[in-house]
């Protein structure tokens, strides 16, 4: 089952509400591109991958409902609702990528807006088949660092619950196992929205691979008693000198490995990268509600005083000096970033 | 009102119930030993120095209830009494030194049982002033490494309710809003058990100072965003070379701190510091429940797989190196800890 679908006949974006996994599991109907833009902000849908798709189908389906008879009015009406999915979510990249290549495709399909609007369904599809294909081609390439008994930390979800299918860092545990590779993996329990003990936790489950969950700080003392050979994360945006905005906690967990002589790698699709920042410090990065900090029980009680406030920032940045490489669709890239990813993508476009 | 008092007509040890602050204030009565080791097991109380004094405490329950009428017998069952309690919880070795003082008080103490039964009563009276006293003198010498406008992180909870009263790095950061200075603390939640979102913010309130809780991965980017100027956390144990036994998490919240550049402080009482111990890799570190980290609620909903695994290590080390000095109650040391804390003591004795 993937986490984002096309219903052809009801013409329907349906989607995984990963708000109440592992709980309940409930899939949800999006029948125009406003509904999907809150999805994404409430985080019905969330992981760079999933979100990019998630807006994609948005775009199709702002299309399939603009009551534009002429091809302008139909662009028009396509570019308002780019907008409004781009004010979705502010730091992962796939969404503004997926946006314009939506949105170009419109311009670049000839012929009346009904051919347009199925262009676009298409094309949704398309980069939903695309996703779970660069997902497994990352997979394998990352899985031939994970030797046979490595531990390792994972942060966040970046299984098939943030992408269409498979994953990203997670894909790459995943393939590892399915080559039948012993492994163990710590989950961070990635506070505040739990997305590690919740989504990974439960995923890992359904593929059979053993694990623990782990408090977020817990990680430096595990790689200092030697319990940890390895760390994989996702990314929400790439700077082109390689510095990844990730999940929060992800720079602090790079660190630890790094202080620890242990290997670090972020794992992303190219479209994840942004050419255009130079570096990881002009990454803008969301700040969320407090009451996803704040709001929090612990065995049944609230645990904050009632005037607490808070802060709480979404993503981090990890710089590229902490990472030993780069799991990427076009191979597995080491330092320095940006010039072995240009070659990688050079020798990739001449095959 | 001290965390822990005596309560001179009843002959009982009055606790504050830590579990259930901020949202309860409730005080509990404890007339035996082995209560009081149960108590600090299950963490009705917590922190180091507070711990040490209700072990002091609980030593003297052992010599009031005693049916020993021999010299003899008494030492006997304050022997049995210590075992016990040293049991309760193996990193903070506050509690072994209280126990071990109390012990050899005992033997100390001439005349009759009843004599030393008295001595013990006075004595963990006299450990209790003492803590408070130690906590307003190391106050004063962290307060003058803070500056008027300084944002610091604080890790869990090293206040009034980790000690008798004051606090050690809370107690440092109460000390500066006292001298006026303006200040803002980031508050760790401290996963799993959350004293820092429970109980250090709930302190704050109380002194009037300014706090926002943040998740344990956070101090990371809100560094890099230079929004922190310093960190102070507390200690359990330090081994003799001035690495820090702390909360799980301190060592990454170090980490991070250094990569800025930011100067991190550890305040304890030199009654924390184990010269047995060369270097913080032979600190034993305590591994708890792992429903500490499991049984976790958001917005009222069980959130972890119900077969879920956990591991929870309670404390991590903190290396030397990461640290800018350490607040104790001879004055700030520089590095290196041992020579500069050796020459703090011989100087203090001397005077």
């Amino acid at each position: 089952m993937r986490t984002i679908t096309w219903d052809e006949e009801r013409q329907v974006m349906k989607m995984i509400d990963q708000r109440i996994l592992p709980q309940e599991f409930k899939i949800l109907n999006y029948d125009n591109y406003r509904d999907v833009a809150e999805a994404i902000q409430i985080m019905v849908v969330r992981g760079a991958p999933a979100i990019g798709v998630a807006a994609a189908y948005g775009m199709a389906l702002a299309a399939l409902h603009s009551k534009a008879t002429s091809r302008e009015a139909l662009l028009a009406d396509l570019k308002e609702a780019g907008e409004v999915l781009n004010q979705s979510r502010p730091t992962a990249v796939n969404l503004f990528w997926a946006v314009q290549r939506m949105q170009e495709a419109a311009q670049e399909t000839e012929g009346s807006p009904a051919e347009i609007r199925e262009a676009l369904v298409r094309l949704a599809g398309e980069m939903a088949d695309e996703d779970v294909a660069t997902n497994k081609r990352m997979a394998v390439f990352g899985a031939a660092l994970i030797e046979d008994g490595d531990t390792i930390v994972h942060h966040c979800n970046t299984g098939a619950l943030a992408t269409v299918d498979y994953g990203t860092a997670l894909g790459v545990i995943r393939m590892a196992h399915e080559q039948g590779k012993q492994i163990h993996v710590f989950v961070d329990e990635t506070r505040p929205r739990l997305q590690g003990a919740r989504l990974t936790a439960w995923e890992l489950e359904q593929y059979g691979i053993p694990y623990d969950i782990i408090t977020d700080g817990s990680s430096g003392l595990m790689m200092r008693k030697g319990l940890v050979q390895k760390v994989f994360f996702g990314a929400d945006r790439v700077a082109a000198n390689g510095d990844v905005a990730n999940k929060i906690g992800s720079y602090m967990l790079a660190l630890a490995a790094y202080d620890n002589g242990i290997p670090a790698y972020s794992v992303f699709p190219i479209s994840t990268v942004d050419f255009e920042l130079e570096r990881g410090d002009l990454i803008p990065i969301e700040e969320r509600d407090p009451q996803e900090v704040l709001a929090l029980d612990l065995m049944g009680r609230r645990v904050t005083p009632e005037k607490a406030t808070a802060r709480n920032f979404a993503f981090d940045v990890t710089p590229n000096r902490l990472l030993s490489g780069w799991v990427t669709d076009r191979g597995v890239i080491q330092p320095p970033f940006k010039e072995n990813l240009f070659a990688a993508m050079k020798i990739e476009d001449e095959q």
